[in-house]
């Protein structure tokens, strides 16, 4: 899922989002709250209309957001007060009150208000974390049965399974939101800093508790090496603002490996970004030609690189669908693990 | 025109262009030579190649820069010695060396150096200035005889007319660049800070002089209502930043006038930036979702508001070369004028 943190992939239109084929994207609950405020795009008639995009969208909780990006914040059982890194109000968040702002929005799968704590943090502070993520999840559940009671939209609530880097926590908290027999299940908490295999040992953590039939949700990854490895850890769906933000920062994707387009070996090659891709970028523009706008800081930079990443993470995710639907997923993996280098 | 100064009009992919109608645009020589350098431009098989644009494109001299941008610069008969805006290394353009450049770039259009004075000079500066451009334009024009000569490619040179707000040294500028006689003729030195309504007498003072067979170009104007008015004085060519660089500052003309996309009043403001606009970005956004993009500082209001930009100023002309063709341009020039106000 490309990330459209404030109502837009930055740098495409939504018709190039279309044409590349994607299927849902993330907005983010906590910064769309902010500005322009889920009220005036609810009397807008939602974010679909409000952004005019007819696929799904996901939101998160705003959890995440408040406890990396706000200033003062503090956690209560009842929910979170934080102050906007905008103009410095103070808001709060409660597993009702998320729940709400998201129907408000109208996006088709919600988060549960969750706790992700920082990397690293004590297996108590985990456990008391979990607790509250938990309780949480219980509450926003039962407050969006309430409100589905009487909607009539379809959506979807997926709580989000925490514990920090600890196995047996994630499989407590697992275990406990499984019973709330949810239509999905998010894992969150990773990508905050610590190694990878942790991360990835922590989506094996539950990988038997979560039930096979129901999506499940990897928050916030990965390297483009790292998306088998989650699909082959049980992983249905990903987010990453990895394609577009590098793509901005001048580090492109490629099916042979990363360019860094600033380097001076680019300047006069006249090949695309990835002779393999079929992107509008890769199509019909060199490495020069996105060498000299990334140097002279244009716009349209931007705008290419982050078409050609975001084809390039989805033309993987297509590769892996294509793999398991012809059965030779397990070689298609061991060919990347053999292939994928670690500057990729 | 749209500007393409970086050899990309900020913004827009060349196919947004394309689809915009836009039959030739304008890249500035100054910028190109500095960065990434028409060597490479050239190797890369020239601009046409290194943009990816099949349309004409127009070449500005670099002398406009080199007096607006540059630091340090020194004019001599022999040319203009300059300093880099970029790394402030020392550079010379000459008429012959103009020339080279636009077509190392394998401009289609190519402009003999010319001074630009600044508003105001003195009639006796304005005077010598002109001597200046017309020793240059005969240089230039046999110089770029001499490499047609052996050029496997087609190319048009045209002449600038100078002489500051001095109609009698306009008059005496175009009457010695006629005898050049070159495949067009452009006119500079407007809007560099003079009265709107000087522009506009600069251009009638050489109406009757200026081969009527043969294109004329107003460089570097302008409002969407002073666009007829240029046509009404025998213009056939302009080119401006306005309408991409109002965009990206908040700046949107309408057929109804003006919007300033952050006033309050459009934040929930269903209705398209004008209605009777068919443009991509009025056929599918609201102004509101603009104002939120414009606020947040996104990539994509960038990228919206230049494609309506470009498409009014284009749907101007339009409209002029329809009233041309019916024969009721005075009556399409009088309701511009009764209708059009000030703050457009």
């Amino acid at each position: 899922m490309p990330v459209g943190t404030q109502a837009t992939v930055k740098g495409l239109a939504q018709r190039d989002l279309e044409e590349l084929g994607v299927q849902i994207l993330l907005a983010n609950t906590y910064h769309l709250f902010l500005r322009p405020g889920h009220e005036l795009i609810q009397r807008m008639g939602g974010l679909h209309q409000f952004m005019s995009w007819r696929n799904a969208i996901l939101t998160d909780s705003g959890g995440f957001q408040v406890f990396s990006l706000s200033g003062l914040r503090k956690i209560t059982d009842h929910g979170v007060v934080f102050q906007s890194h905008l103009d410095g109000d103070l808001h709060t968040f409660t597993p009702e009150s998320t729940v709400d702002v998201q129907l408000a929005l109208g996006s088709d799968i919600l988060m549960a208000l969750d706790e992700c704590p920082e990397y690293p943090v004590s297996h108590e502070y985990a456990r008391e974390s979990i607790e509250r993520t938990l309780r949480w999840a219980r509450q926003a559940h039962e407050h969006y049965l309430r409100r589905m009671g009487t909607s009539p939209t379809r959506h979807a609530l997926f709580p989000i399974v925490q514990g920090s880097m600890f196995a047996d926590l994630r499989r407590r908290c697992a275990e406990s939101l499984v019973q709330l027999q949810t239509d999905g299940y998010a894992i969150g908490g990773l990508s905050v800093g610590e190694p990878r295999h942790l991360s990835l040992e922590m989506v094996e953590a539950t990988e038997d508790l979560l039930p096979r039939d129901r999506p499940r949700y990897a928050m916030g990854v990965g390297m483009p090496a790292e998306l088998p490895e989650y699909v082959a850890r049980g992983i249905d769906m990903m987010d990453c603002v990895l394609p577009s933000r590098n793509a901005r920062n001048g580090y492109l994707f490629t099916s042979q490996g990363r360019i860094i387009i600033k380097h001076a070996r680019y300047k006069d090659d006249p090949r695309p970004v990835d002779e393999n891709c079929g992107c509008y970028t890769c199509s019909r523009y060199s490495r020069a030609y996105l060498r000299h706008l990334f140097q002279s800081g244009e716009i349209l930079y931007a705008v290419l690189a982050t078409r050609h990443n975001i084809r390039r993470y989805l033309d993987i995710m297509r590769e892996i669908r294509q793999a398991i639907l012809s059965d030779s997923f397990p070689t298609y993996l061991r060919t990347i693990r053999l292939t994928s280098d670690d500057s990729e």
